[in-house]
C-alpha cells in the first residue's frame, strides 16, 4: 500500500471545512443582496442613486415604481412557490413509491436476509447482508433526492429575492446592478456545491460505522444518493421546463383567478408566469440537474475506486479523492467569484459579458492547479483500477491530473462552442437572422442546420476528454473527468442562475415602469444571461454525457460485464434500441407543451414510467443487452439535446439581434412586426420547447438510465434475463 | 460437405434466365406504356376515350391540350436528361479519381506485388496477389457503378415517357391511367433488379476465371460492386435532391433561359423544373440507392459466406445463395405484378391506395413461400458461419428461411408505420393538420415531435430482424435479412416509381388545362403515390440500416475484429463520434436547400470529401475506432433518416389534407390561403429539405461508410491505426 501524503484525518477536516466555507460565504453573498431594501419606504431605497436619471422620464413617481417592483416580486415569487410546494408533493409521493421499490428489489437479491455473507471478491472477508445494501441503498436514495430538493428551493428563494432587487440598483447604475445578480447566482452556486459535498461526506461517515470493512458494499450503497438526486432533476426539469412552457395557458392560475390582476395590467398573468418559469425551470430545475450530475459522478468514481486497490487497501484519503477534488473546487470559485464581485468592478453595458466569460478562464486556469495539489497530496504515487475481465489498470497518480483535466477544459470548450453559436455577436446566429427574410420556413430549417452543426465541437472535446481519461485510468478515469467537468460548479451554477435573475429583473422594470436609461441597463444584463444561459446548457449536457458514461462504467463493473460487443445480437439490439429511446422521450416532452399546467404533473409521471422501461429491459432480457442500451441511448441522447439546446437559442437570439437592430444589417431585418421579424418569432417558438423542456430533459434521461441501472445492478445480476434464459440464448 | 439439392449447372442456367425473364418483361411492360399514342395526331390519340367527358368543360380543344401535353412531356424529359447528363459528367469524372484511389490504396496493401501468395486462412492453398485484388476490386466498383447509372437512366426515361400517357389516358378512366403509372414503375423496377443481379452474376463467372479457387479472394474483390452502386447512389440522393428543391433557383436555366417561356405561362420554369426534380431525385435516385442496397447486402453475405463453410468446401450452389434469393424475387415480383395489372382492375378511386398496398402484402407473402423453397433447394442441411475469434456458427438451413422472412415482414412493418405517420387518413397527420390553427410554430413543433414518435416501431422491427437473424447465422444472418427486405425489389420499386409519374401526370394535366374530371383523377393517383413514396423511403431506410449492419458485419470479418468493445476507449471514441456525423452530414445537406442547381454539383464534391474522412479514421485511429465509427453512425442515423423522412411526408400530407377539406374537419381548417393553410404551407416547405435531401442521403451516408470500410479492411489492416501506434497504446 502506497502511502498518501494527507492524512485521514486530515481529511476528514478539510473535506467538512471546505463545506463550511462553501456555506459562509453564500451566506455572506445573501446578507450583501438583503442589503438592498424593497418597499421598505423612501428614505432607505433612494441612498445613492442617480437623482438625475429619475428627471428624464415625465411623471415617472419613483416610490410608486419602487412599490410596484415590490408587488411584482411578491407576485413571481409566491407563484413560483406555489408551484414549486405542487411539484414537491408529488414528488413526494414519487419517492416514497420509488423507496419502497428500491428497497424491495435490493432486498429480493439475497431473499431479504440479514446475515453477513463472505464477500465474493475476498471470500476471507465478511460482506454486509443485502438487506442492509438495500436499506442503506434506500437511505442514500432519499438524502439525495432531499439536498437536491433544498437546494433547488435554496435557489428558487434567493432568485425571486434578489429579482426586484437587481432592478431597483440598476438605477444606481449597471455595475450596481449587475453585482446583485450575480451575488445572488453566487448564493445559488455555493450552497448548492457545498451542501451536495456535506451531505455525501456524512453520509459515507455514517454508513462506515456499520459497514467497518466492507466498503464495496457501503460505496454501492452510497451510489442511491445519485439516484435520488437525477430523480429530483427529472421532476425538476421536465417540470419546470413544461411550466415554463405552458406559462400562457396556466397563467390564470397565478395571477388572474388567484390575484385578480385584470388582463390589461403590466402585471399581466402570463408575464408574472413566464418570469416563475425562469425561477423554477432555469433556477430550480438546473440546480437540481447539475446536482444529479454531481452526485452521480462523486458515487461513480467511489463505486469503481472500492472494487479498486483504493478500496481494497482501506486507503480512506484515496478513496475520498472526488471528495476533495469537489472540496478544493469550492475555494476556487470562492477566489474566483471575488474576482467578478470585487477585483474588476463592471462600469459599462460592455463589460457585462466579457466579464462573465472571465470567470469561467479564470476557474479553469486556477482549478487546473488544484487539481495537480490535490492529485499530488491525496493520492498514492501508483495505485490500480480494477477492469473486469482484464488486468487491473496500474496508474500513476500524475495521470490521474490529467483526467480531471481534460474533463475540465472540455467544459470550457463546450462553453464556448455554445456561445459561439447561440450567441448573436457572431456569425451563426446572424445568418439564422438573416433567413427569416424568406421566411418562417428557412427560419427553421438554417436555425435545425445550425443546431446539427453545434455538435461537432462539443462532441469532439467529449470524445478527446474520454479518451485520454479513460486510457489512463479505465473507467475511473472517466468519472473523475465528470468531476473535473462539475468542479467549477458554484461557479457554472453562479453565472448561469445569474441569466433568469437579469431575464426577471427586466421584465420587473418594464411592469413596473421603470425609466429608460433603467431598462436599457436591466436589458443588457438580460442579454448577457442568455448567452450565458446557453452556455450553462451546453455544460449540463456535456457533463451529463461524462456522468452517463462513468455510471454506465460504475454499472459494467457491478453487473461484472467484461465486454460490451456490439457485434453480438443482445448488445447491437441493445443499442439500436437505445439510441431510439431519446427520439421517443423527445417526441413526448416536444407536445406537452400545449397541454395546461396542472395536466404536466401527469406527464411527468407518465415520462417517469417509460424509463422504468429500463426495468423491464433488465429483468426480460439481462445486463448486456441493457449495456446496449445505455451506450446506445448516451451516445444518441447527447447529440439530440446538444442540437436541441443550440437551435433553440440561436433562434431566441435571432429573435432578440432583430428586434434590439443594434446594426446595419438589423436594422434590414427589423423593426418589430417586420415580415422578417414575424418568421424569427416563430422560430423563436418552435425552439422553446426545444431548449427549455426536450433538450434538457434529454440530460436527465440519460443519467437517470445509468443510475438507475448501477443501483439495480444486484437485481439484473440476480434475477435478469429471463427472457434469453427461457429462450436458451 | 453436405450436398444440396440443386446442382452447380442448374444454378448457372436459373440465375440468368430468371434476370432474362425480368428484362423481358419490363420491356413488355414498356411496350404496353407505349401503346399509348402522344401528339401523334387526333385519330391515334382519342380512341377510346369518352368523349362526353370532354363536352362538360366548355371552350377545351381536345387536341390543343394533347398537343401541349406532348410539348410538356418534352420539355420535362429534356430537363430531366440534362439535368442527369451533367450529373453524370461529374460522377464520371469522380468515378475515375475514385478507382485510381481505390486500386492505388487496395494496391499498396502488398506492394502492387504480381506474386500468389500462401492464404492466411489455409497457408497450403495459394491466394491471389493484392495487386490482382486491387484491380478487380476496381473493376467490381466501376460495374457497380455503371449498372445504377444506367438503371437510373433508364428509369428516368421511362417515368418521363409516361408521365404524359397517363394524363391522357386519365381521360378514359382512372383504370386505365393507373394501368400506365403503374406498368411505367414496373419497367423501372424489373430493369433495376435484372440488370443489377445478371451484372454482378457474370462478374462473379469471369472473376472466377482468374481467381479459381481462392474464393476469399473473389468475393472480397467483387465487394467493390457495392461500392460503386452506393458512390453513385450519392450523388442520385443528394444531388437529385439538392435539385429537387432548387428547382425555383435552377428553374431558369431548364426553362425561362433554354426554352423562352414566359414567367405567366402554364408551363412556367418552376413546374417544369419541379417535375424534372421528381424524375432525377425520387426515380434516379431512389433507383440508384436501392440498386445500392441491393448490391452491397449481396456483396456482404458473399463475403461473410466465402470465409465461411460455403467457401472452404468450394460450395458454388450455396455461396449462389444470395443470387438465388434475388431471382426467385423477380419471379415472385412478376406474378405480383400481373394481380395489379391484369387481375384486378382498378375501377374507381378508392381504390388505386388499396390495390397498391395490397401488392406489398402479396409479394410478401408469396415470397415468403420462395424463400423456403430456396433454403429448402439451395442450402446443405448443415453448413458453419466462421465469427472471428470464436467458435464457426453451426447453421441448419431452416434456420435461414428466419433470417430472410425476418427481413422480409420487417420491411412489410415499416411499410405499413410509415403510411400510418404519414399518410391523412389516420390520426397523426390530421393531429399535425389541426395543430395550423394556432400558427407554423405549433405545426413544426408537433411535425418534429410526430418523426420522433414515428422512429419507434420501425426501430423496434429492425432490431427484432436482427436479433433472430444475427442469434441464427450470425453476420450471414444479417446479411439475407437485407436481402429479404429488397427480395420484392422489383414491386418496390414499382410502387415507388408510381409516385412520382402520377404527381407528373398531375401536372401535366393541369398545365395542359385539361379538364376538371382528367385533373381530378390524376390528382387521386397522385395523393395514393405520395403514402407510397413515404412507404418507398421507410423502405429505402430499414433497408439501409440492415445492409449497413451486413456490411459492418463484413468488414469486421474481414479485419479480423474478434469483439468491438464499447467499453473500450478506441472503440467508444468511435461510437460516440460515429453518432455524431449524421448530424454533421444532416446539417450540411439541409442548408444545400438554398443553393442554385449548379452550385450543388460543388456541395455534392464537398459532401464526399467528409466521407473519406472515414479514410482519416482509418488510417489514423485504425480498425477498432472504425469499426466504432460505424457502429455510432449507423445507429444514429437510421433514427434521424426515419423522422426526417416522415417528419417531412406528415407536413406534406398535412397541407394535402387542408387543401383537399374533404371531411367537415379539415374544411374547418381551409380552405386554401386560410391562416391554418398558409401554416401548413411553411411546415411543408420545411420539411422538403427534411424528406427529399437530409432524410435519404443519410441511407446514403451509412451505406456508403460501411461499404467503403469493407473494401479499403485490407489497406487498414496493413496501414490502418498510425496514430495510435505512434502513441504506442
Amino acid at each position: 500500500m502506497a502511502a498518501t501524503l494527507l492524512s485521514a484525518l486530515l481529511v476528514e477536516i478539510l473535506i467538512p471545512v471546505a463545506a463550511l466555507i462553501g456555506m459562509v460565504f453564500a451566506l455572506i453573498q445573501w446578507f450583501l443582496v438583503s442589503r438592498v431594501s424593497v418597499g421598505g419606504g423612501q428614505a432607505s431605497i433612494n441612498n445613492g442613486y442617480d437623482q438625475s436619471l429619475l428627471d428624464d422620464e415625465e411623471g415617472y413617481d419613483d416610490a410608486e415604481a419602487v412599490a410596484l417592483c415590490a408587488e411584482i416580486q411578491n407576485a413571481i415569487s409566491e407563484g413560483a412557490e406555489s408551484f414549486l410546494i405542487t411539484e414537491y408533493q408529488y414528488l413526494g409521493i414519487f419517492m416514497a413509491v420509488f423507496s419502497v421499490f428500491i428497497f424491495l428489489f435490493l432486498g429480493s437479491v439475497g431473499g431479504f436476509s440479514t446475515k453477513w455473507v463472505s464477500c465474493k471478491a475476498n471470500p476471507s472477508e465478511l460482506c454486509a447482508p443485502p438487506l442492509a445494501n438495500a436499506l442503506f441503498s434506500t437511505v442514500a436514495f432519499i438524502l439525495g433526492a432531499l439536498t437536491s430538493t433544498l437546494s433547488g428551493y435554496l435557489g428558487m428563494k434567493i432568485a425571486t429575492y434578489a429579482n426586484a432587487r437587481t432592478t431597483l440598483e440598476a438605477r444606481k447604475g449597471v455595475g450596481e446592478a449587475f453585482i446583485v445578480a450575480f451575488r445572488a447566482g453566487s448564493v445559488m452556486g455555493f450552497l448548492l456545491a457545498a451542501n451536495g459535498l456535506i451531505v455525501l461526506f456524512i453520509a459515507i461517515v455514517l454508513f462506515k460505522l456499520y459497514y467497518g470493512n466492507d466498503w464495496t458494499g457501503l460505496y454501492e450503497s452510497i451510489a442511491g444518493y445519485g439516484l435520488g438526486g437525477s430523480s429530483v432533476a427529472l421532476f425538476g426539469r421536465v417540470g419546470g421546463g413544461i411550466y415554463t412552457k405552458a406559462a400562457d395557458v396556466g397563467a390564470d392560475l397565478v395571477g388572474k383567478v388567484e390575484r385578480n390582476i385584470p388582463e390589461d395590467d403590466p402585471r399581466n398573468p402570463a408575464v408574472i408566469a413566464d418570469n416563475v418559469g425562469d425561477n423554477v425551470g432555469d433556477i430550480a430545475g438546473m440546480g437540481a440537474d447539475l446536482f444529479g450530475s454531481f452526485a452521480e459522478s462523486s458515487c461513480a468514481a467511489l463505486v469503481v475506486s472500492s472494487i479498486s486497490s483504493f478500496g481494497a487497501d482501506r486507503d480512506f484519503v484515496a478513496m475520498s479523492f472526488p471528495l476533495l477534488i469537489s472540496s478544493a473546487g469550492i475555494v476556487v470559485c470562492l477566489i474566483t467569484t471575488i474576482f467578478a464581485t470585487d477585483l474588476f468592478v463592471i462600469k459599462s453595458v460592455k463589460e457585462i459579458e466579457p466579464s462573465l466569460k472571465r470567470q469561467l478562464v479564470i476557474s479553469t486556469v486556477l482549478m487546473t492547479l488544484a487539481i495537480a495539489a490535490v492529485c499530488y497530496l491525496a493520492l498514492p504515487s501508483t495505485f490500480t483500477i480494477n477492469v473486469v475481465g482484464h488486468q487491473p489498470k496500474v496508474v500513476k497518480n500524475w495521470k490521474l491530473f490529467f483526467c480531471v483535466g481534460s474533463g475540465l477544459w472540455a467544459g470550457l470548450i463546450i462553453g464556448y462552442t455554445t456561445e459561439y453559436f447561440t450567441s448573436n455577436a457572431y456569425q451563426p446566429v446572424r445568418d439564422v437572422a438573416d433567413s427569416c427574410r424568406t421566411g418562417a420556413a428557412t427560419n427553421v430549417i438554417f436555425g435545425l442546420a445550425l443546431g446539427y452543426k453545434s455538435v461537432i465541437i462539443p462532441v469532439l472535446a467529449i470524445a478527446v476528454a474520454i479518451f485520454l481519461s479513460f486510457s489512463l485510468a479505465a473507467m475511473y478515469g472517466i468519472a473523475v473527468a465528470a468531476l473535473g467537468m462539475l468542479s467549477t460548479l458554484a461557479t457554472g451554477l453562479a453565472i448561469d442562475a445569474y441569466g433568469p435573475i437579469s431575464d426577471n429583473a427586466g421584465g420587473i422594470a418594464e411592469m413596473a415602469g421603470m425609466p429608460h436609461k433603467v431598462r436599457e441597463r436591466t436589458d443588457a444584463l438580460d442579454a448577457a444571461g442568455n448567452t450565458t444561459a446557453a452556455i450553462g446548457k451546453g455544460f449540463a449536457i456535456g457533463s451529463a454525457a461524462l456522468v452517463s458514461l462513468a455510471l454506465f462504467g460504475a454499472f459494467v463493473s457491478r453487473a461484472g460485464i467484461a465486454v460490451v460487443d456490439v457485434i453480438q445480437p443482445k448488445e447491437f439490439v441493445g443499442l439500436i434500441v437505445g439510441a431510439m429511446l431519446p427520439y421517443w422521450f423527445s417526441a413526448m416532452t416536444m407536445k406537452s407543451v400545449g397541454k395546461a399546467a396542472l395536466a404536466m404533473v401527469e406527464e411527468v409521471r407518465r415520462q417517469f414510467n417509460t424509463i422504468p422501461g429500463l426495468m423491464e429491459v433488465g429483468t426480460l432480457f439481462g445486463s448486456s443487452t441493457l449495456a446496449g442500451l445505455l451506450a446506445g441511448a448516451l451516445v444518441s441522447g447527447v447529440q439530440i439535446a446538444i442540437s436541441a439546446s443550440n437551435t433553440g437559442g440561436a433562434w431566441d437570439n435571432a429573435k432578440k439581434y432583430i428586434e434590439a437592430g443594434a446594426s446595419d444589417h438589423a436594422r434590414s431585418l427589423g423593426p418589430k412586426g417586420s415580415d422578417a421579424h414575424k418568421a424569427a418569432v416563430i422560430g423563436d417558438t418552435v425552439g422553446d420547447p426545444l431548449k427549455d423542456t426536450s433538450g434538457p430533459s434529454l440530460n436527465i434521461l440519460i443519467k437517470l438510465m445509468a443510475v438507475e441501472s448501477l443501483v439495480f445492478a444486484p437485481f439484473f445480476a440476480a434475477h435478469g434475463g429471463i427472457f434469453f434464459k427461457w429462450l436458451n440464448i
